[in-house]
């Protein structure tokens, strides 16, 4: 028995997020199915990051085990055979038996992309938010200053997160625009549930002028959901890259 | 009676082009239907360019005759609002009566966008036609050179091309290459059946190395189609913009 990691991308418009969940299609699912196709053997995947429905990823990571003698390196080939044209695999290899992409340390590079400009278009719509409203990226740019470091990210994280804490480390947010694509790219050691996409709805009404920069001082002290923006829609963000240190 | 310009983007993905056909969903077909739903009257559209199945545009131009009362710049907005996800007026504005799309001297620009790394991405996939194989761009740029300017593009164009003429010009034909997405970016003032892709087929073999930049000096010359590159696929191609002079 030999455990593989997979690099997976998708494009999460048309799936219930990453989990399993009954009577859904799943980016998990799909991957066990084919894999069991592909290895006729029982194959249920471990994930480092159970994206939302809505999601998209460019590097999210699983592992399983299997007793097949193709090399680590060509499940990627053979899988991509038989998936659907919005999920491939970007990479595979044999790791370490006791490679758990849920128990190590990691560094998570999040990117949430708003395509702002007068109406939409229809070839970005995939992984790009329409926001119309003019964005000051200056005050964004100055807003994500505060967030970077260590800080209890509870203003920041859907009530619904259950964890010990909610203390995590925010590396860098940066703040770009090109043409008419505003893109918020975050780095940190871990997100709370919906943390990115509050950030990224926080930095949106500081764009339009709704907070000032210095507010989002205050959101982090409060401790308290109600106080930080809303929540972006799930088609802006991507999983970029997840690091194991 | 009013003469109505429409600035069209489509993502061409599920569409058999732009020109109404029997039996077919065309961007043609769908946009008369929702402006005649909208308005109330038999519209037909006039395109300027008729784009194949599949291709894309951020900018293709039609107009249409209209007893509407509602102002010219608000047709964009109207219209949006019954159209599928996948076509948008990005303007909308009143004409001269005598405007007519394909009898005006014009420049068009075109992209073709190639997805040049090993594996597809999924969120990339409507406009980017996928190649893994390693491409020379400093080749590309030196074959790009030789297109530039007046020449009879017989040898770039389909044989089923009908037309008094096959002299064009390209003002410019530029390749980029930003991160693992090649741009071949052409502006013209007119372009033939295929004769993008075909440049685009022709100087992907240049940057794999099966032709040298120099064969495409001898292609333009043959004025034979067979000599040329293939026809590469639709998904990479955008009509980008129509410039009326």
């Amino acid at each position: 028995l030999k455990r593989i990691k997979i690099v997976v991308a998708y494009d999460g418009t048309n799936y219930c997020g990453w989990q399993i969940q009954p009577n859904e299609i799943t980016v998990e699912k799909v991957l066990n199915d084919k894999l069991s196709k592909l290895l006729g053997e029982d194959i249920k995947i471990i994930g480092a990051s159970r994206t939302d429905s809505g999601v998209h990823a460019l590097g999210n990571v699983a592992v399983f085990d299997t007793n097949s003698t193709i090399p680590g390196d060509r499940f990627s080939y053979a899988l991509n055979t038989l998936l659907p044209d919005d999920i491939t695999i970007q990479a595979s290899c044999e790791v370490q038996k006791d490679f758990h992409p849920r128990h190590c340390d990691t560094r998570k590079i999040y990117e949430y992309k708003i395509l702002n400009r007068q109406f939409p278009v229809p070839t970005k719509r995939l992984d790009t938010y329409f926001f119309s409203h003019c964005l000051d990226i200056n005050k964004m740019k100055e807003t994500a200053k505060y967030l970077v470091g260590e800080h209890d990210f509870k203003s920041f994280c859907s009530v619904k997160t259950q964890t010990e804490t909610t203390v995590r480390t925010i590396y860098s947010l940066e703040v770009t625009r090109s043409d008419d694509v505003v893109s918020i790219k975050v780095i940190g050691n871990g997100f709370l549930y919906n943390m990115v996409r509050i950030i990224a709805g926080t930095l949106i009404q500081v764009g339009t002028g709704y907070y000032e920069p210095i507010n989002i001082k205050e959101m982090l002290g409060s401790i308290d959901r109600t106080v930080a923006g809303p929540t972006a829609p799930p088609e802006g963000l991507t999983l970029v890259e997840i690091q194991f240190l």
